[in-house]
């Protein structure tokens, strides 16, 4: 299961306060599926009235698990739903096997939490290709529903190898809004999984519920890269339990892309042998899609990321990510800024470049790339961190 | 300029014997544009009748000798012909003055070899954003017009931080055919740049030779991969001298095809940091497109690389990556190869699986993964290294 890592230097001081969301029932235990001696399993349990929104990975070799959400979601409508996340077992590429995995776990959460079956979404992570013991989990069914856990339980259950527990909230009017997320640890051979939960007791309905989730997921969570690997089980679900009644929807829609920002960005921190947190923004692109483009390219770049990692200033790798991202570009309209400090313009190096104003930037625990392509008013913003040995020594060395 | 890398472990005994190919000659010399004490610079002079063929990068930021390159293959045509290959600046970046330094070079090169100056072709590799002192290359014009250098002068004169000169040919019928390449070392600030030149005295007409090359880039220089990152100057030039006579041109091209795999191998033996050449096979697929882009997700994954520079036998990070690649794929019919070991298969790990059997060949120098996607009849291999400590090492801590 490889050694416990330490915490990312890149880690928020604690754990926030979050707002009780009404009607939402939190419950933890420790089911054991992979793990001993810690909380490894999280039940919310959404009341009467209750809508759900969500957003899964887009993988071809999508999990058992992620299959039964995309039914669960497609089914729509309100009234009592569960989510159960199990860490420690991804339930992915397991065939036929974890398919029948998810079956019983949504019968035995549906009788435990008295939930309609259809409307039971399940997530897992951890160890892929291994049968998921999903006795264990039902085992301990009872005192998940129990519930009274706090948010920091819940967070700290649905943990792998993330070196700390990740959550985010918020109020809209009378309404409340919270959430957790995990990733992007990894326990070698398993891959890293973004997996996040986020509830309110706003009514919203759930098909507008479901359009902001899809709009604002692409602004946060779908802008952030580690390593540019895509999980078979990113998940993230968005629950409206609705006793807090209606609210100002472009208000709620502008708080919820702040708590998918700030979930997003705690993953970032916690990414494999992070040591910087990178903001990469595109300017003066064409087209939106232009400018995450190229801001992605730039962020995935292993020549860009090693060059942070060394605090180095090379501004010529990110002329070859801008080149190769696909986008409209024109070498000789490009600025380049590294943190403040105006690194080249016009085609080549700023005649006032000095490379020790961009070094001091570099030295920084956050490090931000500005690219201006100079062609039109489209921009975008995408989140990575550096590329370290710390990265190598979690993926190639540690084995499980 | 780094510490000089040891000789990769991956890389061949030796120089390889090429054959002569009638018409060219080819000169080298110590231009001094970075590099001290060493060959850097290369002149090809091709004879009355030749025709040239490319393919350059698709960079939108390319560099101003791309730039060049692709305005005189445009032209297309025969006759007299050269290429100047210089290293140690990469002239890209640098605005118009690396417009500027291309044209002196052309004008130049024109006058010392008897050369119009629109069949000149420049290729520059190394350092961006730097000036390219283009007089230090006036100066050894007549010892590179001299002509006399061997195949392995040549090879060596176009390295950067290459930790071996790579050279590759043939016969085809009485005609030769010979190249040489450089790639993928790399001295911070630089960026790995993949040079090729390849030769023949086989009479072929510049349009169809230009088709076999695209062909047959696209199935060798194409599909090698080191870190998924592009370069702004990769440039591949084949030039027929024709002083052979007329040859049979599916030979021919089937023996193209050999050069040119065997020159991609070489610089993936040669990738930053590599222990291990990995052969990426895709079968099964429904169209040739598809097997391309899951070969290609899974020799570009940072997951997918460091296991296998850690000789772990992670398939369940082979699935994440045919997931991801977004080709066509359907988990239930997976079946996954490490060697001529059969891991996966039906969706689950094959039942008679042993690890031990995979994590043997996972030892070698050579690694073979075989994806069958098990839907169609198309296929793909792609070539790659694995992602060490040592890529880190050569991209984040060393510095110019």
């Amino acid at each position: 299961m490889g050694k416990a890592l330490p915490r990312s230097p890149l880690a928020p001081a604690g754990f926030p306060e979050l707002p009780e969301v009404r009607g939402l029932e939190l419950g933890v235990a420790e089911a054991g599926t992979r793990y001993r001696g810690r909380l490894d399993a999280m039940l919310a349990v959404l009341p009467e009235g209750s809508a759900v929104a969500g957003v899964l990975t887009r993988s071809a070799t999508a999990s058992s698990d992620v299959l039964g959400c995309r039914e669960v979601l497609a089914r729509g409508g309100t009234g009592r739903a569960a989510i159960l996340v199990s860490a420690g077992n991804a339930n992915a590429f397991t065939g036929k096997a974890g398919d029948g995995s998810v079956a019983a776990i949504r019968t035995g959460v549906a009788g435990a939490a008295g939930v309609p079956e259809a409307r039971v979404l399940t997530s897992a992570t951890g160890v892929i290709g291994e049968p998921l013991p999903h006795d264990r989990i039902l085992a301990v069914l009872d005192r998940l529903a129990a519930g009274g856990a706090s948010w920091e339980d819940a967070a700290n259950a649905i943990r792998t190898t993330d070196t700390f527990p990740k959550g985010a909230g918020g109020r809209v009017g009378g309404a409340a809004l919270a959430g957790i997320a995990k990733g992007s640890g990894m326990i070698a051979p398993d891959m890293a999984t973004m997996l996040a939960y986020v509830f309110t007791d706003a009514a919203i309905r759930a098909d507008r519920l479901q359009a902001m989730l899809a709009r604002q997921a692409a602004r946060t969570f779908n802008r952030i890269t580690v390593d540019s690997d895509t999980s078979t089980s990113d998940t993230l679900l968005l629950a409206a339990t609705g006793m807090a009644g209606p609210v100002d929807e472009a208000a709620f829609e502008e708080a919820l892309h702040g708590v998918l920002l700030d979930l997003a960005h705690q993953i970032v921190r916690d990414g494999e042998g992070a040591t910087k947190f990178v903001t990469v923004r595109v300017t003066g692109a064409e087209t939106e899609g232009d400018a995450e483009r190229v801001a992605r390219a730039i962020a995935d770049s292993p020549l860009v990321k090693t060059a942070i990692a060394g605090e180095d200033p090379n501004w010529g790798r990110v002329v070859m990510a801008v080149g190769k991202s696909g986008a409209r570009a024109d070498r000789d309209r490009l600025a380049i800024r590294f943190g403040d400090v105006l690194v080249a313009s016009d085609g080549w190096v700023h005649p006032g470049y000095r490379e020790e104003d961009a070094a001091a930037h570099m030295k920084g625990r956050e490090v931000t790339i500005h690219v201006n392509l100079g062609l039109g008013r489209a921009e975008a913003t995408v989140w990575t961190c550096d590329l370290t040995h710390g990265y190598i020594d979690i993926n190639a060395d540690y084995r499980s």
